[in-house]
């Protein structure tokens, strides 16, 4: 039985301004959480989120986490957390944002004041935060009231979590959310995370998962301190020769990884999936404008979604210790660190991973035949995550997108990761859906940073739809 | 037939103690030429060093040299010239020194004030520019008052240039030294500079040749902007990767550069030059000893003094572009250059090198298929300097230190580079002598700088000395 939603949509249409207005007051909250400046304004926005709610009347907590590790002298800010409807004949989706955002200054390139909502005749709101990710929170807020306004039962319990540190790694959220999994998000039968991107600027996508990362330090070290190679060259076995030997070894310019036994622990490529990658709304012209150049690996897009989602990939991202300024300067550096590392899909489990990195960057010091010391350490490890898009949750969500865009959503997995996706997973053991707003030009993290006036509107029918789906689906999974 | 220095010995002996308090004097000045704030004390330091030659008798200029390059808010110090004697029976003998010193501060560790003389119960006088390159300067003011207290003819005429900008490239100086070649300069018969140190603590050494440097960057650039390594790892061919690969090609960890052609450029050894390093005072304890390892290439002094002096050295110094932090950022840089540079000898042409370089690096980057983009260029070059150790220049100052020390000199090389030595040769077209009076523990550049006592005041009397063998050996070369 199709959801009635016409009374609900078109009161989204009619609210759209306050909508818009909403998020105006949102972005003009500079909350930079990396600033410790901009502290207060990080707590000022969970302050209005939290004011904001209870007038819609959710039950709201603004919950502690202490202090900021490192700089103990901060106190982090709070998670917001509420409830809205407690029917116990409802389902219950527990939904995540963040209210904080990146870094941003006219001085960087912007085009508008950063914390000015700026549209421009193509309906493009640019300003910091507009689609990473207040516009999706309020898209929750939005739902809730135009619910209220139009007269039409809201159709779940929804439990709100809403973080101010993602952008400088969810400091305390883990512990947090660990902790709740069994009180205040006990009830949970699903989580919805609305923090990502369409793969492109057309269609929209349901994401079901993320590669992992783990991230290594190759140290190599000899001399008691910095040379000058005016004076050793020639006499010393230098550490940044043997790290330019052992990085160059991990890696080839197609990416293909040369650490034997990793290809293995990769997952079997079926065919059924094999088959899912040509229908993908993606093109390489795709690829190339995000990139700035056509120095792409792969010259077809099923070749290059599937590296980018379902296949491992290996980066070497910088040396430390090493002469890094423009100019030259003739130092044999005493002690060097490469730091590298490998995205990891299923089934690589990371205690293989690190076995296999260690022993190959082992024996390819050997080979060197050094008197240096090599160390490789890891790092961090985050794990890969892969939810089943067959689950009700998906499925709602995909009729919900049928209904808002009139067309099926692409289902997608990502390339990066989305740490606090894992976490809900492991917590609640509840299915999570990574349902997005926002489309692949938004440029998050950028300048210029925008939501189109289209992808919030008709996102906040679409998350209001989603429910309503959520509520009809039969319960199988 | 032997000058008679027995008189002009003693006099020095009994004037230590007011050529240590002139020193003293000269330390407490911080004339730090690389710090902006002390460009003042750097100047004084100048001014210091006229009027202790004008009261001396010395016909003294201060020439200014313009504005700093860069800094065009910023008068370079004046170079200060003098001339002692004008006889047209006397050779001579043109010195050069520096007025200049490296930055210090207690904070970087030092076990004393940098500014102020502290001389320890072993006669180690510690201070900022003792021995890099006051002691040295002020040593030829010290053998011109020895001598005109002890009632003793000065045996040349002697023209003295004194830098205040050594410790900052030397800015202006070649200009300056081009410009004057025929005019100040002109009578100018050799060149002795003591701005260098004994290869170990008890041996003197006269040094005859330095190695030339060349200083490449090689720019790798691919995408648009700085990646995401999640978004795009495994899609893009990275720069980063590239780089490695070309720059572990360069050399290897024993120090053999790959470059085809470069070893056939280098001036074979003859059995005679192969017979001289036995000889040197110079052990593999001392090598392990400033290296703070063990990590040499060669076992033994023989090839450790001939790969240091004779033999071309390449060592890799840094990347720029890349992550180059502590911690974990997981960036695909956009554009890497990689910083490397070859110490050259004789008979390498800077134009031979370039090109196999070049053409070195093209090859290997081909190799790669890599759709990037790979620039190697020359960021500077410096010619490597050898004199002949048989001129009348260098005879002279070997009798004298066998007169003062008691023991022959060592004829060494080093392996970095004095550029100023190749600008007098060039400019002047006259024998250029390398004569060190402090010991390879004096800590130049480093905390702790010191000169001991017992090399100061012998290497007064060693300046002294080789003037007046200078203005006895026979006009041959």
């Amino acid at each position: 039985m199709a959801p009635q939603l016409d009374g609900y949509f078109k009161q989204v249409d009619s609210l759209s301004d306050h909508f818009i207005e909403r998020l105006r007051k949102a972005v003009a909250i500079p909350s930079i959480s990396a600033d410790e400046e901009r502290r207060p304004d990080v707590v000022r926005m969970g302050e209005f989120l939290a004011a904001e709610l209870s007038a819609l009347g959710a039950g709201v907590q603004q919950r502690p986490l202490g202090k900021q590790p490192g700089k103990e002298h901060l106190e982090l800010p709070p998670v917001v957390i509420a409830r809205y409807g407690n029917d116990r004949k409802k389902r219950t989706i527990l939904v995540y944002g963040h209210y904080d955002v990146q870094p941003a200054g006219k001085e960087d390139g912007w085009a508008t004041e950063p914390f000015e909502l700026t549209i421009d005749d193509k309906g493009r709101m640019f300003g910091r935060g507009s689609t990473d990710d207040k516009g999706p929170v309020l898209g929750w807020l939005n739902a809730i009231e135009a619910h209220q306004k139009a007269g039409v039962d809201f159709p779940v319990n929804l439990l709100m979590c809403f973080e101010g540190m993602e952008e400088y790694g969810s400091e305390g959220l883990d512990d947090f959310i660990n902790a709740e999994a069994k009180k205040f998000f006990a009830d949970a039968d699903a989580v919805c995370i609305s923090d990502n991107y369409w793969l492109g600027t057309e269609k929209p996508c349901l994401t079901y998962g993320l590669r992992g990362c783990s991230y290594y330090s190759v140290e190599i070290s000899g001399p008691g301190q910095d040379l000058h190679s005016g004076v050793f060259g020639g006499t010393a076995q230098e550490p940044m020769t043997d790290l330019m030997r052992i990085l160059a070894s991990l890696v080839d310019t197609d990416g293909k990884i040369q650490i034997p036994g990793l290809a293995e622990l990769v997952a079997p490529l079926t065919e059924e999936e094999k088959s899912l990658y040509g229908n993908i709304a993606f093109t390489m012209d795709n690829l190339y404008e995000s990139l700035g150049s056509q120095t792409s690996i792969h010259p077809d897009k099923e070749r290059t979604l599937m590296a980018r989602w379902r296949y491992p990939s290996l980066s070497v991202h910088g040396v430390e210790g090493a002469f890094s300024q423009p100019g030259a300067k003739t130092v044999i550096p005493a002690k060097v660190i490469g730091k590298f590392s490998i995205r990891t899909v299923p089934n690589m489990e990371s205690e293989d991973v690190d076995r296999l990195v260690f022993k190959y960057i082992d024996e390819q010091f050997k080979k060197l035949g050094s008197k240096n010391t090599c160390k490789c350490t890891l790092q961090n490890a985050g794990k890969w995550w892969v939810a089943s898009p067959k689950h009700w949750n998906f499925t709602a969500a995909s009729k919900a997108v049928e209904k808002v865009w009139g067309v099926k959503p692409d289902l997608t997995r990502e390339g990066g990761s989305i740490p606090v996706t894992l976490t809900f997973e492991q917590a609640t053991g509840k299915n999570v859906l990574l349902l997005p707003m926002g489309s692949s030009t938004d440029a998050a993290h950028s300048i210029n940073e925008k939501l189109d006036k289209k992808n919030y509107i008709e996102g906040i029918k679409l998350l209001g739809a989603y429910l309503h789906y959520v509520a009809e689906e039969p319960m199988v999974n």
